[in-house]
């Protein structure tokens, strides 16, 4: 066998101590499947003195994680300190630079710099891979980027915030409202302290921008995702999909249109017997529709120290065996300059639900605004009668473009009888 | 951009047109993905005549397939001939020997010799690739050798057998019995006029073996794998297990046990909510557990000429980047000498479905037969009554050893008031 592939780990939180433990329990089966050993001979973190349930003895430590890229004894970073800026960039690019292959599990920094970073690393001729950056266990990066390379990819779509997800079902099943929901997830440590990088999409977005790069060979263009967040889900919205036939989910959705790639975060109905309508909990699942494979559906934990670690090692498992890939699949010259779709040209369906005095003529009103705009309706759902007071009203529209379902949607918040500000759903027919 | 990788495509049927198709569509894309372009020089199939609907001007054309591992026109040998003998493993063979990479589709071939052919292109460092091999456009050989490489895997399941599976979905949405819904398969092309290979199970043990074999990075073992296929599932059966919350797949299941590695394909009994249970028609399923990632779930499309086409071309992108894996994930030298289990050890859950004449003591004289085996049972279903008529009974045994439950069923189909051969089923807790 040999010589071990001497690995540095910046960030010993739980998925750098994951991936301590992971080397260490599974060591003889990753040799073999390496090719060689695979051992840690440095690492980095803030507190040395905390106990992470994993023995340091004989790693060398380094207060500064960009000193890992500096050591003469480290073959491949494995940077698993997070954030777009600060000391994870700086250690990828040091890394990079060094002529040294990274591993990341961090993506923001791929959102945010990817592109940059692609450039440097193919500059270099050096291996940057990130597997555990996007939905967790699951090898949707190698399913996207090797396994169904030979596919002009129509679709990718996912769920791929554990958080978001578990609070949508735990409304669902229990029937609570979104901060009952959040809290719970707090206390379970599924949600942040500050919960608005994975509630608002933000997360999600990062992911999907990833994913988008991957699936349609373009330089990674956060700037262009679409982002809803799932604040203003209600408990109402919940129970009124599941009587139309639908369970409302976080989708990250990229797909390829005429004129560009359309890629958007935001609640969405899906029918309720779709794959990924019964995905629940912190599982995470990626969809991905290609011209010649047809639909594939990939579900597994998204998040976690244990899965993640199975990503990052995989990884440390494909540079050991020298199995190479570009960062985005194709090399940065041979990246595809499709434009990017703006919002305002989505084409769906469209679930809108009003809360309205109940009074005769404002249906009447509401759909004339509907009709004064060429939004034609699918249905309509009136629940309960109560004369003069407020009653819920479900609008689903056919296909509308987003620009039009946007104006009409400010002329009916406008209108007397609306009281408050209207719920819009997007309808996904995965 | 480098010199095109020429590739040979061995068997025109529906795949190798499938496969020519795809390098011919997406051309463009799959040489960025690539690094070079992919280009057929050379292929070979039995009539010259017939018109596949791809153009074959301008490519070699060989009467005898082995006659392509000689050419030196060819990098890479594509056999898409099939079948465990004759002239595909003669050109696996002699491709191998001549240094050549080769792609197969051939799940009989790795099954039945995979071993020795393993040895054969390690002794000569040459790739095998076999991505289309199991569960057509999921890549599942991927996902399983390098995506959870870093897993001792526990279990890996399928449903394997897109015929099998169209076949008890047609059973079960329009209550057919096993025969017409097998007729209907053949109407539609969905199985062969001599289906055996097929429904007895063969097929799904094949590839079944080869999931083990990678799971577990062991030598492939398809003489260990427990093999039932569907004949003898009844309507009866399966409108019983929707009753009692189950679904019936034909799946196959390769476990870690204590004391070794079982494989089995046979009808199961899968809980309705379970994803796998959902997975409908021709479509295929993966399910693979590892002790770091937990559970995954593929699915998508398990055969046709596209989606083959589509796993073929990954594996030839693949090579052309140098990404190379060996056979069984690990060096021959490194796989893991585990143990079979027999099927005989197999510990489960059982359905057993009687018809009895229905007299008094016929169920006393069964569940005595189930007490002196030492075998519990969880639940037992009488459907209506018809005093000296012929009714069907349920057992539903607790966890029991196969061993004991095969006597009980030689002494219960012995008894005078059983009227014709039980049926039995496994239920999976998937």
């Amino acid at each position: 066998m040999t010589r071990p592939l001497a690995v540095a780990v910046a960030g010993l939180g739980t998925v750098g101590a994951g991936v301590l433990a992971l080397l260490r329990d599974n060591a003889a089966l990753i040799a073999a499947r390496a090719g060689r050993p695979i051992a840690v001979t440095a690492v980095s973190a803030r507190d040395r003195a905390r106990d992470r349930g994993v023995p340091l003895a004989g790693l060398r430590w380094y207060e500064d994680p960009v000193a890992l890229a500096a050591d003469p004894g480290v073959d491949v970073v494995v940077e698993l300190i997070g954030g777009s800026e600060g000391p994870a960039r700086a250690l990828v690019e040091a890394a990079l630079r060094a002529g040294k292959p990274v591993v990341t599990a961090n993506k923001a920094l791929l959102a945010v710099h990817g592109a940059a970073i692609a450039e440097l690393a193919e500059s270099r001729g050096v291996p940057l891979a990130f597997e555990a950056a996007v939905a967790g266990g699951i090898p949707a990066i190698k399913v996207l980027r090797e396994g169904l390379a030979a596919n002009r990819i129509q679709r990718v779509a996912g769920i791929l915030n554990g958080t978001c997800n578990y609070i949508l079902t735990t409304m669902r099943e229990h029937k609570r409202e979104f901060a009952e929901a959040l809290a719970e997830a707090q206390r379970l440590g599924y949600a942040e302290a500050d919960p608005s990088f994975d509630i608002d999409g933000v997360d999600a977005a990062h992911k999907l921008a990833i994913l988008a790069a991957l699936a349609f060979g373009r330089p990674v263009d956060l700037a262009a995702v679409h982002v809803e967040g799932i604040r203003e889900v209600s408990a109402l919205d919940i129970a009124l999909a599941e009587e139309l036939g639908y369970r409302i989910k976080l989708l990250g959705i990229a797909k390829r249109e005429e004129g560009g790639i359309s890629t958007r975060v935001h609640p969405c109905m899906v029918p309720a017997g779709a794959p990924i309508a019964r995905v629940d909990g912190v599982f995470n699942a990626v969809v991905a529709e290609g011209d010649f494979v047809g639909r594939i559906v990939m579900e597994g934990r998204g998040a976690g120290a244990r899965p993640t670690a199975s990503a990052v090692v995989a990884d440390l498992i494909d540079l050991a065996r020298g199995r190479h890939t570009p960062v985005w699949g194709a090399s940065n010259g041979a990246l595809d300059p499709t434009p990017a779709v703006p919002m305002e040209r989505h084409v769906g369906a469209y679930y809108l639900r009003l809360m309205v005095v109940d009074r005769p003529g404002v249906i009447a009103d509401v759909t004339g605004v509907l009709r004064d705009l060429r939004i034609s309706l699918e249905s309509m759902l009136q629940r309960g009668r109560a004369p003069g007071e407020a009653v819920p009203v479900v609008l689903v529209t056919h296909d509308t473009e987003e620009a039009a379902m946007r104006e009409a949607l400010t002329r009916i918040a406008a209108l007397d009888a609306v009281l408050e500000r209207p719920a819009l759903i997007r309808i996904e027919p995965l």
